[in-house]
């Protein structure tokens, strides 16, 4: 590994798993953090999400040779401007944004002279912020890099290296290939989640209550997504338009041939599309990319309880004859 | 228990986990049961889904004081035109169908003069035949029994009895308010998410290897569910149509806003929306409906490789300077 320090600019979700994995898989790579927030901070250290806490951004990157922006998308300009003087001159700039056109923008012209190669780590979980970190939340997982053109492919191949490292698998791509692929697999779809998560709530036929009761039948699922973090999600919206726009309008035209099909009791419609899609779940399951139990591996019961099932001598004898 | 033999039509993943939880907890009932499809027969006699399986549904229902039929809500008419002259005169005649108003309306109509009381137990997987039941499926989950006006209260209390005995959580309301609330818990997000997944495996800008590579971005989730029956779900959107088409038209609405917001670049209506939506989430974990631990608790790696992560000395050296 040519890498020997990294800085890690944030410490939520993304940027704590990052100092975590290279303390479990590059122990002789040290690890400096900083983040905006004070009280994140105290707790990154309490956690040791990296070796050492920074009081300053440009602390942190001092002696880094890679350094790696873990702010949301819409922050990653602001962050880049108080590193730039503190850079050492061959250092790698990377981040970890969901949309990649324009934080490369951002950052190529904040931090010009520098090396920059965007990163996206295709991983997370619906938690955020200093304790939802884990080391391994990057194994098997993708990480798309969008190297700009004329970049150094000695530099590329470093910020490769690191990724594998974390047990990623890696893939490179232009940045506006990445946020077209990324709007159809991560944006629509929080996007769809947060949507009918807010139906589902304001409805007055319906109360939340029973929304929450009843929550298995499927809903349930999407409200995992729509407790991802919201500024987050802000920004990625408000930097991914133009895709998200086109990938939603395609959803809309299809989700509009659907209604038209309950509407008018075509059942042949519904069943064959609800027939092809099964195979590509298969097929995600077959990459390794989601886990092969069924219901996700849920542990579907209250917790500790999983033994406490009822037995027959426990239930209240029938009343009705 | 007052219930002595149950028989059971149809089984699949519910028939099949109603069979498996009668007879782990409530052992001195008697089991029989019956499919249309004779391998389906011979793999629930292997799996012993039922103490007893037969040739057919009028065979099945001898004898027994409690009927459900689990079959596809298009198939329950038929269903019942099957046991109807083989019924025991004092039987509870029950389903477990996703849609109640159709389903109830059929029932009684067929079976004019037993005792029919529709329920529909929220509970299951993507999995779907002979092979996807199992014991425990009804822990902690919400049966919705729908009794008709004049049902017999004790016959109803005895079918309550019997959703309790296998673990369930019982609650009663009318067809017609049932088929609105699980229009919006399961209709519409499986609509959704057959829609959305079939969005995705139709473009002609991104592949079908980058969504699958790439679905652990969100796109994943939705997958689960769009791998779901299909039989079963184009069913319950030809016999609940109306309330889909209202609740879906809710949806689309609100859809509209995001559009409309994101188009804005309008981020204060995409933060609202994004962090009010978390607390729901929090609820249906705190009321026992979802796995607490993040990502559902999946275990995100191949299977059997969480010990086989990339360690430091495994990396193949940097090749970049």
């Amino acid at each position: 590994m040519s890498v020997r320090r990294v800085a890690i600019i944030g410490l939520g979700l993304l940027g704590g798993s990052i100092g975590l994995a290279v303390q479990r898989h590059l122990p002789g790579v040290a690890t400096a953090g900083y983040d905006n927030d004070p009280a994140v901070r105290r707790r990154a250290a309490e956690r040791a999400l990296a070796e050492t806490i920074h009081d300053s951004a440009a602390d942190a990157v001092r002696g880094a040779d890679l350094v790696i922006l873990c702010v949301p998308v819409g922050a990653m300009e602001a962050a880049a401007r108080e590193i730039a003087d503190a850079l050492e001159p061959d250092a790698i700039v990377s981040d970890v944004g969901s949309s990649k056109q324009t934080v490369a923008e951002a950052l190529s012209k904040v931090l010009e002279g520098h090396c920059v190669i965007p990163a996206h780590p295709v991983a997370g979980t619906e938690d955020s912020g200093p304790d939802a970190g884990f080391a391994t939340l990057f194994h098997h997982r993708w990480c798309i890099v969008t190297p700009p053109a004329g970049a150094d492919p000695a530099q590329v191949a470093r910020l490769v290296d690191f990724w594998e490292a974390l047990g990623a698998l890696v893939e490179t791509m232009d940045p506006q290939h990445h946020d077209l692929v990324l709007a159809v697999t991560s944006h629509i779809p929080h996007l769809i989640a947060y949507t009918i998560v807010g139906t589902a709530s304001d409805l007055e036929q319906v109360t939340r209550s029973e929304v929450i009761k009843f929550s298995a039948g499927g809903f349930r699922d999407f409200t995992r997504i729509a407790a991802s973090d919201p500024t987050m999600w802000r920004d990625v919206f408000l930097h991914n338009r133009a895709a998200v726009l086109e990938m939603l309008d395609r959803f809309l035209a299809d989700l509009a041939l659907m209604r038209g099909a309950i509407q008018a009791g075509d059942g042949e419609t519904m069943f064959e599309l609800f027939s092809r899609t099964r195979s590509i779940r298969r097929s995600i399951v077959a990459f390794g990319q989601d886990d092969a139990r069924p219901d996700f591996g849920r542990k579907d019961h209250v917790a500790g309880e999983e033994d406490a099932a009822p037995e027959a001598g426990a239930v209240r004898p029938g009343c009705g004859d």
